[in-house]
């Protein structure tokens, strides 16, 4: 007879293995690497729980120190190759296969472990892309997670930081899998619930807080004023003729300067109340001013942003908060919010070429795409229209029935023409194909497509890819906002002019802006210091960017 | 000076309001209706939990019945519209605005309201598109959820009717809105924690279970030797030689007829384990002969099925399951896995016009699109390649560079050319046009577009649309395989007979299946009967599916 409970089996013997070194749910720190060879298998689906933001770095570190002759060949299945351990892991031979989405500060390494053929990679995905395939043919055989502090029944306690801790333990508890958590401190009462305990099945008390990168923090004071024109660019000739209300905000300078001039260039054009109402986007530092001169109504985290906490639990009417008054994130929702309830994504890149396609990969380095492509890309399902969305989607395709077209999303990149290390931002070919080639991979790690690209914004201008009919076109519109880049200066100038008078090329001067106007006075705080005093004291700066 | 907890001074309010009628969080159902009126205010966003499934239906019958000078105006915000009392709410002026998913049982009542102007219509959604402004623009006020059992805490219960619980409480508890849950009972201890108590204020304890329709049980006697033409074709001319392991069926007979032959025809054509390992999908009864004989690897649910209990809960190497040992599904997971996770959807539908928009709109009725437009379309946010991905993405652009080009999914719709009451399912104009027109809608109720349609399968062969050049290709594959239905007999019999030597029509004999073998002997089971001594007596069908 055929036994249907070969996965119960296996984790009533991880839960008797585990038990051997656990005092109940509890194991100490020090337990950790006999606990950890005691109830994983070779060849395990794991996942290290940490993304862009949070880790459950003890863990990964415990993981990380077990005897590769008793724990390996494991298949990590995870967010984020983000910490040192997650890529010793394979450089032991504890873990060869990788699926992932996000690897920002371990590109370097990461590109040349795959180089050299110590990681065997499935693929590198968007974040909600992956959380899919943990509930199909991914989904983790052992979790490694982190929150904040757990009762006597496991029940946890993530505090701010939720992100993406239900949706791993949602898909590996209920598959029968293992769940094991790492907490600062096991107490009696716990704020709030954000996992039930009856899914968490051993608890490591670490006796201080998982690791947070405070990645969505950008100080005021380096931004400059090429970085001020464009957000001007992007909030008067794109924000307010479509009025665009619900949106998100990739990381970067560029999108912190839309931030900061709300409250002042936005109130100016008396845009406050009709455009940035709604955002799915994690609590950016940059955005207090916005937010304490009422422009925002709501906004939806991904994750926290560190030392944001007390400044997000006073301000319960815009954010997402608990019983206990502290904020709630999930990454999860806060992706699907951003690909299906958004009219807009804007993000900065480090390459475009002339097809539009854009990418974040150099020869070098992997960063991953984390959740970009997601946001980034015209949802297809969608089927409730709105003013921004239907504009789009009549300016692409103005021939066919309204009835039956669909709307697009706004998807827009924006940048310097010579960006980071003066290098262009246009070029030829991407790095991203190089890559493509040396590491055989079946696609070029591509952020986001160029029939997904609306716009494009420099300094020089907006160019406005729904209006181009073809290829050449495209190109030009393309090259019409490069600059001085060799790109830029490769234009067909009677083409380009030809599509300015159009439209689909939009110079500052055909938006009435001087770009002399784009001056630091305009940026409603000039440093994280004027952040803090925006939020009344309540924004506590990490200190790394406290300078007075 | 600002007052950023407007929200949760409400929210006390309720909470003062509702708790002079309850003893601690539990309220008497005789209660209902005065409770209702002191925690509601005119205008909320209130979401009656509710979809094609599980129906929080005392809940809904009581808010039917409260004073509409009391309570009124209020903004619906829910996936179904699906019992008499969500209309009657707004033939009582209790409801005016509504923003929901899915109305299939009450399709021609929702049309007269709309017509008759009771209802300001905001959107019809799909599934997670709806969930997605949850967090963004449509955050509930106040949600009228169902559930099992809880405990005196407010802790949950589901069991596996979980489907969209989750998602409505977070959205809604976490945004100092108010949730109410009715449950049978109020018990000591839960079997598991599906939602957490802090999260939940109020509780009344029914006496009943909540309401679930057996949407998913299609009765293995009603199926036509057509349909079991039209399975064969999808197998072996798409599962096959795309190799499809990840997939969604669609509700109907055409996909319980495929799930039904997979034991017999696939098995002959030694498919098993290289197609329909993987399925996003309720637990279909039509698939349990298909599990049995091993060929199914992992099952993640939207919601459950009535008389599927037993079986699931026997069956964890393949369900997600709980601690309790019951199915736990998960509408916003199982939609995302829909989404991003598999190579294929297949479903049928009423309609195709000559461009492959599909609708199942007629113009009296409004079915709502539910999830097939989510998990139809093509996720251009994906970015893990798969073969039948890159397949579908070769077949539709040959020319590109291969690193550049993104594959696609596979988007089926699979049908007889003359369906029910002997209507065409292909016209020339969908009824959907004419109901935009008359509703004065911005966007025609299409459930799939052309665009993201890769194949049409009925009975006289397959379309592959994928392999089409042109408007005028397109529209002659698709007469094609219109069979004798006016559509069918208008096609230019050369061009048809181009496209099928270029393999982008292909008929039965072209794939080497006789239509006469397309016999009911190929069913694994051929009654209800069948299906529950093929689980050995663990499926248990309602009643009106027995007749023995």
């Amino acid at each position: 007879m055929a036994d249907w409970s070969t996965q119960r089996t296996m984790l009533a013997e991880r839960l008797a293995a585990g038990r051997a070194h656990a005092k109940g749910k509890a194991v100490a720190p020090e337990a950790l690497p006999a606990f950890l060879e005691a109830v994983l298998r070779p060849g395990d689906r794991v996942c290290i729980e940490g993304d862009n933001q949070k880790q459950a770095d003890v863990l990964a570190v415990a993981l990380a120190g077990v005897d590769p002759t008793r724990v390996h060949d494991l298949h990590m299945v995870q967010s984020g190759v983000v910490l040192p351990a997650h890529l010793d892991l394979f450089d032991k031979g504890i873990a060869s296969r990788l699926d992932y989405s996000y690897s920002g500060p371990q590109s370097a390494r990461i590109a040349r472990m795959l180089f050299g053929g110590k990681i065997a990679l499935g693929a590198v995905h968007t974040y909600l892309e992956l959380f899919a395939r943990y509930f199909i043919d991914l989904t983790p055989q052992v979790a490694l997670i982190a929150a904040v502090s757990a009762d006597r029944e496991g029940n946890l306690y993530t505090g701010p930081n939720t992100e993406d801790t239900p949706t791993v333990v949602e898909a590996t508890s209920y598959k029968s899998g293992l769940v094991i958590a790492q907490v600062a401190e096991i107490v009696d009462k716990l704020p709030r619930v954000d996992i039930p305990g009856d899914l968490v099945h051993f608890v490591v008390e670490a006796g201080k807080p998982f690791y947070v990168e405070p990645l969505f923090t950008r100080d005021p004071a380096a931004i400059t004023e090429t970085q001020i024109l464009t957000a001007m660019l992007a909030i008067k000739g794109l924000y307010a003729p479509y009025g665009v209300r619900r949106l998100n905000h990739g990381i970067g300078f560029n999108t912190a300067a839309i931030e900061l001039i709300l409250p002042t260039f936005g109130e100016k054009l008396g845009l406050k109340g009709k455009i940035c109402t709604h955002f799915a986007l994690n609590p950016h530092p940059t955005l207090i001013p916005a937010i304490e001169a009422g422009w925002v109504e709501q906004v939806h985290c991904f994750g926290s942003e560190v030392g944001m906490e007390d400044y997000v639990a006073a301000r319960p009417d815009v954010f997402f908060t608990g019983p206990d008054g502290s904020l709630r994130s999930n990454r999860a929702f806060s992706q699907t919010a951003g690909l299906y309830a958004c009219d807009l994504f804007i993000g900065s890149t480090l390459q475009i070429d002339l097809e539009g396609h854009s990418s974040t990969v150099t020869t070098s380095r992997i960063a991953g795409f984390g959740g970009a492509p997601n946001m980034g890309s015209d949802p297809r399902g969608r089927r409730h229209p709105s003013e921004p969305w239907l504009k789009a989607g009549a300016e692409a395709d103005p021939e066919s029935s309204p009835a039956l077209r669909r709307g697009r999303k706004l998807v827009v990149q924006i940048g310097e023409t010579f960006g980071e290390g003066n290098a262009s931002l246009f070029v030829e070919r991407l790095d991203a194909l190089e890559l493509a080639d040396k590491l055989k991979l079946d696609l070029a790690p591509v952020m986001v497509y160029g029939d997904d690209v609306t716009h494009i914004v420099t300094e020089e201008g907006i160019a406005n890819l729904l209006l181009c009919r073809g290829k050449d076109e495209r190109e030009q519109a393309i090259r019409g906002v490069a600059g001085y880049t060799e790109i830029g200066r490769a234009r067909d100038a009677g083409m380009v002019e030809h599509l300015r008078e159009r439209g689909v090329i939009r110079r500052p001067e055909d938006l009435g802006i001087d770009p002399l106007d784009a001056d630091r006075s305009l940026l409603a705080a000039r440093s994280i210091k004027d952040l803090m005093l925006a939020s009344g004291g309540l924004y506590r700066p990490p200190s790394r960017f406290r300078n007075w």
